[in-house]
C-alpha cells in the first residue's frame, strides 16, 4: 500500500532522487525508499490543480461536503496500518495518534457541515433602488469564491492533524481550492497513506484529478518551487520560524505576491496571579508540568514562559514544579534534528549567566529522548536579553520573577506575538487581570483562564493564530471553521440577469441560505 | 482656517520645509504655504496613535458610531469653503465635488450604522461541554478586535472620498484603529480642512488625541517612514501601481511585516457580446464614451479596454464611439504630473505599429487639459504585447478585435487582475456570457451587466477590490461595509470568568448582538 511514489492527480510517479523514512527511536530507515519530488513534479501538479480550479470552485456545497466526509471515511478505512506506520515514523504513542486521527477526521466532518451551512459564502444583497435621487442604485450582490490552488506544507509534530489531510488542507478544500501538499519528510509513509485516501475520495466523488496532489521530499528547493509557481494562489504552513519566514519572502517576491498563512513559533506565556498562586501554587505546578511535558513538549502551544511576582508563593510553585518535573520520564522526540535543536536550546540556557536551573526531568536513553527543563530568571534580565524570549521547541520553560504587577505588564509588553496567553487567577485577581487584558489581546490570539494552552479545540470560536511572529498573519486562524476564510475572496455582481447569477445569489435563493439582504441579517427568504 | 500646519493629535506644528498647493488650471500656487512633515513628525504621530490604541479599541460601538457621525457633521460644517478650496486645488467641477462630499459623509454614516449593528464583531460562542468524552470541551468565545494604528495614504483623484476622511480612514476608525493620514500634496488645503474636522470630532467625543493625526507632505520618504514605523499595524493606500508596490515592499521588509491594502491600477475590460452589439451598437457607444470621459477619465474604474468580435457591428460601434468622442470637451486633469503621464501614454499608443487611432476628443487649452483618445488593435497584437494592457490613467481606451469567442476568452485569460469586468449582453448572449463567468470571477472583484464601471456604490455588497495588481490583496474591498474587516483580527477567550469577558461575549449579551452560538446563526439571546 505504501509504494514511495509521488502522487500527482491520479498518477503514481517515481523519481531518480530518493529519501528514507527514519524510526527516530532507533535511528534506522524504514522501507520502502521514497521518491523525492522536484521542480518538474511541482509544475505537473500545479498545472493539474489550475485545470481543476474553476470546476472545483463551482461545485455545489453538498458535493464538497460529501467529498470531505469521503476523505474522513477513507482515512478511517486505512485502519490500524496508519497507526502502526505513524508510530514507527514519529515515535508518538498509539493513544496520542488515535486521538489525533479522531481530531483529523472530526475536523474534516466539521468543515463538511460548515460548507453545507453556507455562511462562508457571505451572500449579501443590496436591492436595486430605481427611484433613488439623484441616481438610481443598481442591484448589487456579493458572495465569496475560492482563491485558486493552495500549497500546503505539513508539520512534523502533527503527522495527521496538521499534515497531508490536516487543517490547512481541509479548510482549503472546503473553500473550493485544489490543494498541492508538500509532504513532510519525517513521516512519508504516513503521508502517502493519507494522500492515497484523499485521492480515492477524489475518484469516488468524480472530481477532477487535479483537486489533489502530493509531493513528498526533503529539500527546501521543493517547497520553494511550489510557492513560486504562478498557479498557486495561497500557502498554508505549520513549522519553524525560519521556514515560515523563508516562504513569506518567496511569496512576497513573486511577480504576483500571494498570502502565506504560516503558523511559526510561540512561547505561550502563563501569568500566575498573586491570589491564585497563594491559594493553589502546588496544584498549578502539577498542571503546568503536565502541559509542559505532554508529547515531549512538541506543541506550538507548549507553555515556555511563566510570569509571576517574586516571593514565597512563587518559591512554593517552583519547588513543586521542580519536583514534578524531576519525576517526568524522558520524552521521545520526533526527529534527530528536533532533538538536537532542543538540546542546544537547553544548553544555551544552562550556560546563561542570568538564568538559574530549577530542575530537569529524568535522563533519557538513546534515540532522541529529551529531558524536560525548568529555569528561572529575574524580569530585569529577561527584558534585557531578547534571546530569553525565543522558543526552545520541546519541554523547556522559564520562570520570570517580577517585582510587581507593573513589571509583569512590562514583561508582557516586551513579548513578541503569541498564539496563546494563559491567566492563572482566583476571584480576587480579576481586577489586576482585567487591567492586563487589553495588552494581552494585542499580543495573543487566544486568552485562557485557569487552564493550559496545549489542547486546541476544533470549533467555531477557536483562534489558533496570533500576531506576528506567532503567525505570518494575525488576521486568521489555522484551526476551526474560521480557517476557511483564508482561502476565499469576495466578488460582487452588479445588475446581472438572474440566469447568470450564481446559485447563492439567485433571486429565488435555491440553496435556502441565510443571506444579508438590505442590511438585515440572517434572511433566508428570496430576494 | 487653513494655516498650512501639520496636525499631530491636538497640536498644530510648523516645519522648516514647505510646499505649495497648485491650481492645475493656471499652474499657480495658492496660499498659504504648507509645512512638509518629516520622519520626526511621523514618530510623534505614531507614538500618540499607539498611546490611543487600547482605549480607542475598547470604546463602545455607540461611541465610535457617534464619533463617525460627528466627523460627517463637521465636514458639512465647513460649508462652501471646502468646495471652493477643493475646486481650486483639483480643477474638479463643483457638482462633482458636492457629489463626492455627499458620498464621503454618507460613507461615514454608513460605517456608524454598521458599527452599531455589531456584525463586524463576529461574536461566536461554543458553549462548554463538561460531560463530553473523552475530554470536556471548555467554554470558547471569539470576537474581532482592532489591529492597531493604521496609516492612510490619500489619493489625488478623490480629494474627499478617498483622502483624509475617505473610505480607508472611515473603515479604520470604525474598526477602532487610530489613523495617521499622509496627506496628498495635490490638495493640501482641502486635506487640512477635513483633518481639522476630524480633530474637532475627536475633541467633541472626548477621545484620546492620538486617534487622529495628519501629516501633509510631498516626499516619498515621508510615506516610507510612516509605513516603516513599528507602531503602525496596517496601511491603506489608493494610487499608482509604482507607489503601491513600493509600500508593499517596505511593509514586507519590516521586522514585523504588516498588511498593505493598496488599490492600484485597473483597465476595467468591457466585453461587447454579439447580440448586444448587433441590437444597440450606437447606444452602447454613447454610454461608453460617457463613462470613459467622465472626470477626464481619472477614475480607477475607467473603462480602458473593449473586447469584441471583429465585424460590421463592431465597426458601427467604433464609428459611433469615435463620433461621440470627437464631440467631447477636453478634460481638466488633477495635476501637471498626471497630465504629463497621460500624454506620454497616448503618445506611445499613437506611435505603436499595431495600434490604429479611431478618434480623439477636442483639443484642450493650456493648464493640464487632456484630449480623450480611442484606439483599436487586433487580439493577436494585444496578446503579443503586454504593454497594450497597461493602464493609461485618463480618458484613453483601446478596442481589441477578436476572431471568435474563443479568442475573447484568450484575451481575458491573459489580463492582469482587475477591479471590474463589464458585460454588454442581450438575452441571447447569456449562454456565451455564462461560459466566460468563471474566468471573469478569477480576474475581477466586480462583474457588471449592461452598465458602466465608473460610479461605485457605497453599500454592503460592494467589492471595490480585485486580484493583484488591481489591488495588493484581492481578499478585501476598499469601498463598502466589508472594508472594516481589513482592520480587525480575531481573539478567542477560553473559560474566562464572566467579569473578564468583553461585553460582546458576556453571557447576558448586554449589547443584544446577533451571535453565532453553538453553530446556530443570528441568535440574539444570552449564552
Amino acid at each position: 500500500m505504501i509504494t514511495g511514489s509521488i502522487l500527482i492527480g491520479s498518477s503514481d510517479i517515481e523519481s531518480d532522487e530518493h529519501f528514507d523514512a527514519v524510526d527516530p527511536a532507533i535511528g534506522e530507515a524504514i522501507a520502502p525508499r521514497f521518491s523525492a519530488a522536484d521542480a518538474g513534479h511541482v509544475e505537473q501538479a500545479c498545472v493539474l490543480a489550475d485545470a481543476a480550479a474553476a470546476t472545483f470552485a463551482a461545485t455545489q456545497p453538498e458535493t464538497r461536503a460529501m467529498f470531505l466526509e469521503e476523505i474522513a471515511d477513507a482515512i478511517l478505512g486505512i485502519g490500524d496500518a496508519l497507526m502502526v506506520r505513524a508510530m514507527a515514523e514519529t515515535g508518538l504513542p498509539r493513544a496520542r495518534l488515535e486521538g489525533e486521527r479522531g481530531r483529523t477526521v472530526g475536523q474534516l466532518r466539521m468543515f463538511a457541515e460548515h460548507v453545507r451551512g453556507g455562511d462562508w459564502l457571505h451572500a449579501t444583497i443590496d436591492s436595486a433602488l430605481p427611484d433613488r435621487a439623484p441616481s438610481a442604485r443598481p442591484d448589487l450582490r456579493r458572495r465569496h469564491v475560492a482563491l485558486g490552488p493552495v500549497a500546503v506544507f505539513g508539520a512534523s509534530n502533527f503527522p495527521l492533524a496538521f499534515s497531508v489531510a490536516g487543517g490547512d488542507t481541509a479548510s482549503a478544500l472546503a473553500a473550493g481550492c485544489p490543494v498541492v501538499v508538500k509532504g513532510h519528510p519525517a513521516h512519508p509513509g504516513t503521508g502517502e497513506l493519507v494522500a492515497r485516501a484523499i485521492r480515492s475520495a477524489v475518484q469516488a466523488c468524480g472530481l477532477h484529478e487535479g483537486v489533489f496532489s502530493y509531493l513528498p521530499g526533503p529539500s527546501n528547493a521543493l517547497g520553494g518551487a511550489l510557492v513560486a509557481d504562478p498557479r498557486i494562489k495561497a500557502v498554508g504552513f505549520t513549522g519553524s520560524r525560519a521556514g515560515g519566514l523563508a516562504l513569506m519572502q518567496l511569496a512576497a517576491a513573486r511577480p504576483e505576491p500571494i498570502p502565506v498563512y504560516a503558523e511559526m513559533s510561540s512561547i505561550n506565556p502563563i501569568l500566575l496571579f498573586p491570589a491564585a498562586l497563594r491559594n493553589r501554587a502546588e496544584t498549578i505546578a502539577t498542571g503546568f508540568v503536565g502541559s509542559l511535558t505532554m508529547g515531549a513538549g512538541q506543541f506550538c502551544t507548549n507553555p515556555g514562559l511563566l510570569i509571576a511576582l517574586a516571593g514565597p508563593d512563587l518559591d512554593r510553585f517552583a519547588t513543586a514544579a521542580g519536583a514534578a518535573l524531576q519525576a517526568t520520564a524522558p520524552g521521545q522526540m520526533l526527529t534527530a534534528a528536533i532533538h538536537g535543536n532542543y538540546e542546544a536550546g537547553v544548553e544555551a540556557l544552562l550556560g546563561h549567566n542570568a538564568v538559574q536551573l530549577i530542575a530537569r526531568g529524568a535522563t533519557g536513553q538513546d534515540g532522541c529522548q529529551a529531558r524536560a527543563a525548568l529555569f528561572a530568571t529575574d524580569a530585569d534580565n529577561f527584558v534585557a536579553d531578547s534571546a530569553l524570549g525565543h522558543e526552545v521547541f520541546g519541554s523547556s520553560s522559564i520562570i520570570v520573577r517580577c517585582r510587581d504587577l507593573t513589571q509583569v505588564a512590562e514583561v508582557v509588553a516586551g513579548l513578541e506575538g503569541q498564539l496563546t496567553a494563559t491567566l492563572q487567577i482566583d476571584a480576587e485577581d480579576e481586577p489586576a487581570a482585567a487591567e492586563l487584558l487589553p495588552l494581552l489581546e494585542r499580543k495573543a490570539g487566544r486568552i485562557l483562564a485557569n487552564g493550559w494552552p496545549t489542547g486546541v479545540e476544533v470549533c467555531h470560536a477557536m483562534v489558533h493564530g496570533g500576531p506576528y511572529p506567532a503567525t505570518s498573519d494575525g488576521r486568521t486562524t489555522s484551526v476551526g471553521t474560521l480557517a476557511i476564510e483564508r482561502f476565499l475572496r469576495p466578488v460582487c455582481y452588479q445588475n446581472l440577469p438572474a440566469g447568470l447569477l450564481p446559485a447563492a445569489l439567485k433571486p429565488d435563493n435555491p440553496w435556502s441560505l441565510g443571506r444579508f439582504v438590505d442590511g438585515q441579517n440572517g434572511v433566508r427568504s428570496a430576494a
